[in-house]
């Protein structure tokens, strides 16, 4: 089974000019979903994970696969005002302007191992801003782990030093 | 293992007055994560189910896996415009206004059967719009599932005629 030809291209998706790597296909087929938690948990081999974070909204579908498997807990990093108990935040910036992203300040307890998934590396932007969430709570981050990156967009950048890891590359 | 000992209440939250019913120390807990799920898909039974639907955001923790252990697909019900491909929408009214969700149209096929899952049930405004989107597709509605529901605010009344299952009645 080749996972990719579950994802499908949008043209012009959210707005011109950008072509979207749509999961839906992949997420709606029992035997491509399967699949792909299979080679996301390749991906992160043997290493301990205390906790598995996911993204806002697309990082959760398989950041709570990877938690089960992996016999985990679940994270979920947030934007503003979503979380209701105390959190930390970090603001990243976007192309126009910046965003801000939340977690739970009693999600991670110091030496916690964490494993942080999206579904898509662009920019790399939400994702450094999550590694530095986890630092700040004394979480090791054991890996980046995402089924999608967009390399053109050279998200690994703003990643080095950590272990990065991308099932498929555009 | 009682996994009410893992939902916290946060008073005035999202706004005051509200009680708020916050599930991250559940999906926090490798243990209780293993032990929802594994009561979410007892309160299915032997139903066979091709596809579950989760609602944006917090449906999608538990929808995901309770597509994968059912071996079924998954299928994320959306705000407006998060969606990228063509899609059928229902509004549904709140406290005060209306709001929208979306589905993919080629989601659903003639006959399949549909596990809803959502992590609240609340007045019962969307699941009773994603019943009608289902019901448009030509899906049959196998069960209603929730995590949680606010019995107080009779979201019941609104699914009568559907299966309706929840874990934990407040």
């Amino acid at each position: 089974m080749n996972i990719e030809d579950f994802i499908r291209d949008i043209p012009d998706f959210p707005k011109e000019g950008i072509v979207f790597k749509d999961i839906t296909p992949l997420l709606l087929s029992p035997e491509a979903l399967k699949e792909t938690t299979s080679l996301l948990l390749k991906m992160v081999g043997n290493s301990k994970i205390d906790k598995v974070i996911g993204m806002e909204s697309r990082g959760f579908f398989f950041a709570t696969l990877l938690a089960r498997e992996l016999d985990a807990g679940f994270i979920p990093v947030r934007k503003p005002n979503k979380l209701p108990a105390k959190t930390i935040s970090e603001s990243y910036g976007l192309e126009y302007g910046s965003d801000i992203l939340e977690i739970h300040e009693d999600a991670i307890n110091e030496g916690d191992k964490i494993l942080i998934h999206d579904d898509v590396l662009a920019t790399g932007g939400t994702a450094e801003a999550v590694c530095k969430m986890v630092q700040r709570l004394g979480g090791e981050i054991i890996q980046c782990n995402f089924l999608i990156e967009l390399t053109f967009l050279k998200g690994a950048d703003k990643l080095k030093g950590y272990n990065l890891q991308s099932l498929i590359k555009y």
